[in-house]
């Protein structure tokens, strides 16, 4: 085979075959074709764009350039769950006790906060002591002995995903379905799951601002699931304004635990009971999605979630008594409050700014050497739809960095649109796709 | 300015200005942005288009990525005429002399053999003693001398070009109009010249297999040469059987002998005549092209121009014994005849592979280090629409190479399709395309 002939058949928009991509693909992950080569068959396939045929294959040669996780060992099902990203995102650490206490294996690998939304694997380290770089045989055990495990990505996970984003982000070839797709799945099919269930964000916080486009991630990312045999439900989700009230590290932990405490905050509730619902249906502990919902709200009552989650923390080496009393957890030297500018109604919540304000309290990162402060962030009240009063509290800031204030309190205020006129609310949850019959059953 | 922005603009179809396509060109010419990035935007470049301002902004930087050669002390116009290159196509070695005999200076830099075309140097170096590697000092005072000069491209002549084409060859960016056109006038433009003729071939000889690409190229060529304050003429002309008979280095150096002696063949002395004429009208020694024509006839009647070879030889370097009598030069060991296959009418000539059978006799090269045998080639008789008998002499091969001649016997045997019906001959000059208009006066 000849990268240049691959190439021009590409720029061409031809099909490639799967031998064809596998050849590019093992190629430049060996060294074997020059970096601008593959640049190039990037460069072709984001404006010739690949087909569901080529996006599974691509998948695969990247999935196949690491270890694919066997956890055939561990009884039960594994379903994990992915997000695209969102501002005030902290399902995992909701659904991960909740779906394991419902007797359903949840393997977890997680990323690092990316752009203006926060990672979990940050917001797991914010817990004193916890650690996300288990090794492989870690990782099984935890599993074996509570059900889940929220660990970091390791170099033996798709290495080839690693060098083709890194290329990808320095020649404008980022947004593109195909190599989206590729990335994620490649990463999570080695985890060792049989479904996973996955959250499509969209909206001015999203890496997917229109609909459409999150549709269409929707669509690639579950073809692509089903492809390699895996049950897969997608749900397309809100992110023009944050999930929850809390964003930053330690804030997201806390606002975790109150919901696993069983505190009712209305679309993060709404939507880790869908997600865990989804999941223990997939994991064949609940013959729909509903019946799922259900489980999960028994799981929280019952203060069964509460329990995995302590236990999860506990042999990852957190601090628990943290997660019993967070009362206890240092507290930022500065802590202000935002207020509403004007009577009214929230008509739009810029998202993408809340996110970038967090990072310049500390809760983020500029440069990837930059160190996160655990308990800087955000708590922030409105939602669209919602009556404020001029002068009512609408957000606090905490930070240790004085010189972050008022840029982020500016950012904050800036971000809230006011209306006159009344606005309706938005739902959480905007729509769902799969392709999985027995999802649907 | 940042590479990637640049790359993303151009992925999305935006028109990049003069400065941006300058930092990208200046940048990876002097290592400051990564190959796969400059091919990131190439294939963004070719799948996107430039339009005609990106294209001269193109050409421009590559042009002064080197010296420009300043020919302003030596008297008269400088014109010189570029071919996009066919299979038989020795027209360079008619012109210089002719349109320098009419007292036009024509400062020629040429390239060598590429894919299935030859190159007018190895043509002349196929005249024992004959140098093309001309420092500047030798190249202005050979014009000054007798007002022509054939020479090979140097270093200091748009290094950016011979970066960015070795890129694009690897990378399946080659067949852009706008990269073709701005790899070909960067040089001619370094020549000193204040007109060009181009020679863009069109047919199954030709690297435009297609009219319309053909007349595009010449469009894009003669808005560039216009946008740079140049006279220009572009004919179109055809490539569907090799130009004249002769296909091979000395072959080809033989048969210009024969034309600018007087000998009539026919579509190499009409070529020969349109292009000279035009280039003696842009170099102000003709009022119109059919003016230029006249004189250039004369130019051959008078004698003139063969003892402008001669004397063009002899500043080179070259022995003029050779051009004196042809027939002292040396023979190949091996030569063997071709007979048509069955009577009827030329329909058809492979032209490409004509050319991949010279080089298989040794007349050209496979790969860079490949030695070539000035002596190998082919005489091809039949024109398109001409009357052939059965056993009737079609084409004679010289080569040394005794275990190549079988396998180009039957590719030149294969070349020639044969028909019961009459079949019109081609006219060589398809059309003419200007934007100067003195060229029409």
């Amino acid at each position: 085979m000849n990268a240049v002939q691959l190439i021009r058949n590409k720029r061409e928009g031809k099909q490639l075959s799967a031998d064809e991509i596998d050849f590019l693909v093992q190629s430049y992950t060996r060294g074997k074709i020059p970096s601008y080569q593959f640049s190039a068959f990037l460069m072709a396939g984001f404006l010739k764009g690949l087909d569901r045929k080529e996006t599974a294959a691509l998948t695969k040669s990247m999935l196949y350039s690491g270890i694919v996780i066997d956890l055939s060992s561990i009884k039960g099902r594994k379903i994990d769950k992915h997000s695209t990203g969102g501002v005030g995102d902290k399902t995992s650490l909701i659904l991960a006790p909740v779906v394991a206490a419902a007797g359903v294996n949840v393997p977890m690998i997680s990323g690092r906060g990316l752009g203006h939304t926060g990672g979990t694997l940050d917001k797991l380290e914010s817990i004193p002591g916890f650690r996300t770089d288990v090794d492989l045989r870690k990782y099984k055990s935890i599993i074996k002995k509570c059900g889940a495990v929220l660990a970091g990505q390791t170099k033996e996970i798709a290495p080839a995903d690693k060098l083709i984003y890194a290329l990808r982000d320095v020649t404008a070839t980022v947004e593109s379905i195909p190599f989206i797709t590729a990335s994620i799945m490649s990463k999570k099919l080695a985890e060792g799951i049989d479904g996973l269930v996955l959250d499509v964000k969209t909206g001015s916080g999203a890496f997917m601002k229109r609909h459409e486009d999150a549709l269409a991630l929707a669509d690639s990312l579950t073809h692509t699931a089903k492809a390699f045999g895996k049950r897969v439900i997608a749900y397309i989700t809100d992110m023009n304004q944050p999930l929850g009230n809390y964003i930053g590290n330690w804030l997201e932990v806390y606002e975790s635990i109150k919901i696993l405490q069983g505190e009712k905050i209305d679309d993060l509730l709404e939507l880790s009971l869908n997600l865990s619902g989804a999941m223990i249906h997939l994991g064949d502990k609940a013959k729909s999605i509903p019946e799922g919902i259900e489980i999960a709200k028994k799981m929280i009552e019952s203060g069964k979630a509460f329990d995995k989650f302590l236990e999860i923390v506990k042999l990852q080496g957190g601090d628990v008594s943290f997660i019993k009393k967070p009362e206890l957890y240092p507290k930022s030297k500065i802590r202000e409050d935002i207020y509403a500018g004007k009577d009214g109604y929230v008509k739009e919540i810029n998202s993408f700014e809340l996110g970038m304000a967090s990072i310049e309290l500390g809760a983020g990162r500029f440069v990837m050497e930059d160190k996160i402060d655990p308990k800087a962030g955000i708590i922030f009240y409105p939602k669209i739809g919602q009556k404020v009063k001029k002068g009512e509290l609408i957000a606090e800031i905490f930070t240790n960095k004085k010189d972050a204030v008022n840029h982020a309190k500016k950012k904050i205020t800036d971000a809230v649109k006011i209306s006159n006129k009344k606005i309706p609310p938005v739902k959480v949850i905007k729509s769902m796709v799969t392709y999985d019959l027995c999802a649907l059953d």
